[in-house]
């Protein structure tokens, strides 16, 4: 029905096994709002991965993820550290101002990632009362720039953050593509790199909806099931996220989804290597290209493929896989670049 | 794995239409946040449904389709006049006045419906500058309460409503109940009757989630894309929603689920007439009975069914059919009525 | 240039003491904000008439102190218990639903006047995260009906609220009315009494503007100086609410005003004891006096006097003094209700 | 008691005309919160002043000047564009995120002063429901870095805010200083050079407190009574205001203050032309001069005199005169400038 995607992550489905798992948990009753067993043994075993002493809540969406994480450990006169291009500071419409009424203190970077030497700067002015306050660095692994921390980068902002009495919050959207990426457990990506709050998506690698927090400090973010119904973030038939992540955590299958959508990221990129005309703008590090190519091309493509222009001016255009990425929609594309290529 | 529920009409699972409408839709590759053919004709088939001149909304949950329609005619400074009993004032956990930061006038009522002389001495006293403004009022059809607004009764309230310069707001969680029961259109239901905004439910009623607000006031809603995200109700892989209400509208399932749910409902009632010790507490008119029973029974038959006290003192409870209640159920349950009714 | 009032006691003027004090202070230079000595002197002297262990802050209005004090021990997800004649419910425009999002839950009360067993049906039902939860008991002393608190009936309230894990916070915009008719001290009043936080009011009392809050749970509204700011309520040109509190707090004004807007209201109920026609709908425990009168004479009054009516169809007026109010208005005002007396 | 300050123009006291005015009238009881005459004789006399057309409204503090002037033209999916300098992002804690549920776009300027060139590439990027929608450009005049607009300058940004369907906002917490220093009219300097709704401000030039909100478009914020009480900022006892406004524009008290307040400033930078040490990082067109001077100076002077750092690694420091900066002020200033210069 619709052209081969490389749009977004989101331009993909389900997986199956998401699909059989909605269909299995479809029999009879049960309590809504999460009074049920499943939805409790599921949360446990979220929190289990997560290394334990985790507080894991279930949302619908990835924005109702942040702004919630968000919530949870701000009042309305704190201020949010993050990239410039971080998810919350360009793509919710101002959601964390108007649910939360705090501010973001937005930085430019060169690659979408946060150091303690970007940020510093701003903690050489006094902050009183006329000021908000400062209290979450947030950023996002891996990055809307298709960049990743390290373990020790994120490390290295954790020490930051609680040296000056800050949180580290990590929009995880795309949490899965990084651990696969990084090689290592979702307890070291977060937990044992000094994380205070998380999310962990499931929309972008597989599930139907479904987001997950996970809270490092529950004593801060004991209000969130409040919280949560306040913002319209509560769903009443919760077993359907529940048995969504049920299935995700099974064999790891959000790992598997993120190997794969890289993979397919990496195989486009060595692909793309041989046309001349086309740059990587970074380094490949997980599911999505960011190239450069000939400005006539964009549009010749794009009648075949759905992609987004990153930056007009510049004619680099994002390239994103997914689980559903698959090897024939690649080589179908680089034969399509190829006759670009040969064209003239 | 759990017990039949008589507890909420968001116990029950998923229609096998709507679980097969998701398995339809989950092919390739969709741009996300509704800008797909699928969502746009769907929208289309609802704004007909309701008559035309009608502008078609998704949402994620029924929390999320109050708010964003009340949050899409109101200003902070405004009054939201609703029933005591509604879902708005007591089910949401403030979530109107932390997303709008208008105030509701909660009004008593003998059954859970408002009537203009209910509304009118609010209008007899001054309300400057002091005072949040009245703008709307809100009523719920059918009501948490089990009671359905005739026709005649909708338009009343809109007539007041309108010649006092507010409008009518419509919490239609269940309006295809009320639509089943009154034996009309959706149409006659709310554009005929008057109303200004109202949601049409699809969770409680056989979806797995998503719910759609309809507005007869596009200019004044006009906004209600950038709230929607503003308030984290926006949902990536719309095709997932639509493609449930095309299931929903096509031989109108809607329809037919809330029959059937109704109809339990009044089996359910018909069969207890038998014990003398029941009560009704009011008319059955859609798809739940409130009813007085002894005390001890109570907790019982919950050992047994999943349902909810309503009414701890006078030993009320509340007991709730849906698209999947079956006659079995019905029939195990009165069983069990019959075995206490005659153990004495 | 207007007539006689008694209106309201913000119809009054200002202090001639309040005036002088202003001028004083008008010389040279002086930090903002509050970062004056004078601010530091005043604001401890304050702490110390409610008893020590106290945190007392400054704002502008107060709707203003009303809101800045909710806002620091509250979050939105929760309600606070007033009366339905609450300044908070009735006379704010929904400023705390907007500054702070959380809801009230107005209880009907005979005399505007709460009780344990008024609030304590309440805490019968559950409230679960569907549910705004409970976190303040908040009372107007005296009373919007000119009615009192015992020291007894505060300290019960104290108890309860603390007893449900809540707080009290008193809406002292008549604090010194109060303490003048109870003829007890600030401390007794508040501290003694069991409340937690409290508004100490001037603008009704011969100030020309000011405000301040009284926080015997200073780890709980430590922010209080950042919400300030936020909610616009933080005064530049600070030394001018200090000095008019420097001079309110010398040779006790705030009780000699008090004291005066009293006894002008005792003496105006015991002059109108001369007319049949009139009957005191409550006892005249403060600077308010609500009667009820021939509906005839109320518009022929209102031509000569200000003063507003509380209830039309019972015909009954409110009628307020303050501390400017003289003998002869009183006398000049029962003459005009003599002629009409015997006019017939 | 305090030492000659050149720290704000908010350390200045109250001018003696303005003292006055509240002692004159302070006699007798006036209605509150605006419904007397008085309140509607001033601000008809400031439609007047700023050109008819145009609707006044008097608020307490600078900052809920501009929270409630934005307030009254912004939904909260709106954005905000100003200069990274303006107070409503530096200075006002998050009020307008908090209030309005808004956001800032900031942009880094040279000078503090924005132009049409810098606003542009905004406008590059779609901005569709994932966005906050552009709808304000607010500006300072003059600015917070001592800069002003010319009347060709703000004709610009109007046309461009008008020609992208924005308003253009002035925080004119010091306008009477810009329209000395431009020579021209409060007319001329907002409605004839295209603004959309501004603050005049008067506290900053001899008043006690109380700012005024002009707006000229009056459709658009014909709400904003109910907003200034639920933001509030609605005072009781306005006569109060009224007065002080009365005597600034009496004889144009405003301009003559403000024409003082720049002329200091001129003569402090003249005299400091003396020193070779210092060097005026601004040409003076206001109120402020920005200096900067050997790092050693600094806490010198600060012992003496009241100013603040304004760049610590440059060690630029803002000397301001007010209304009240007396020759003798600058000269003991320069003197001590002297005695440092001549120490080694």
């Amino acid at each position: 029905m619709f052209p081969i995607s490389f749009g977004s992550d989101n331009h993909s489905g389900i997986h199956y096994t998401v699909i059989s798992a909605l269909q299995k948990v479809n029999v009879g009753f049960c309590p809504a709002y999460g009074d049920d067993p499943l939805t409790a043994a599921v949360l446990a075993q979220l929190e289990a991965l997560f290394g334990g002493d985790a507080a894991a809540t279930f949302v619908m969406t990835g924005t109702g993820a942040n702004i919630l994480a968000l919530q949870s450990v701000l009042s309305s006169f704190h201020a949010v550290i993050c990239a410039d291009t971080a998810h919350i500071n360009v793509d919710e419409c101002g959601a964390l101002q108007k649910c939360i009424g705090a501010r973001l203190m937005p930085i430019k970077t060169p690659d979408g990632k946060l150091t303690p030497k970007l940020i510093a700067p701003l903690f050489l002015l006094d902050r009183d009362q006329h000021h908000s306050q400062y209290k979450v660095i947030s950023i996002s692994q891996s990055t809307e720039y298709g960049t990743l921390y390290t373990l020790e980068e994120i490390r290295a902002l954790a020490d930051f953050a609680h040296e000056h009495g800050l949180l580290l919050h990590i929009d995880g959207a795309r949490l899965a593509n990084a651990a696969a990426a990084l090689n290592c457990s979702l307890k070291e990506l977060t937990k044992d790199a000094g994380a205070d709050i998380i999310s962990f998506g499931g929309t972008k690698n597989g599930l139907l909806f479904g987001e997950a927090i996970i809270s490092f400090v529950p004593e801060l973010s004991q209000d969130i099931r409040f919280y949560r119904k306040q913002i319209t973030q509560l769903f009443s038939k919760m077993r359907f996220i529940s048995a969504q992540y049920e299935a995700y955590l099974t064999r790891d299958l959000w790992l598997e989804c993120a190997r794969h959508a890289n993979a397919m990221a990496g195989l486009l990129a060595e692909k793309l290597a041989e046309f001349p005309q086309i740059k990587l703008v970074n380094k490949v590090e997980v599911n999505s290209l960011f190239v450069k190519m000939p400005a006539a091309w964009i549009p010749i493509l794009q009648e075949k493929y759905l992609f987004y222009t990153w930056d007009e001016a510049k004619h680099i255009v994002r390239l994103m896989c997914s689980f559903n990425t698959l090897e024939e929609h690649i080589e179908e594309f680089v034969e399509s670049v190829r006759e670009l290529a040969h064209s003239k």
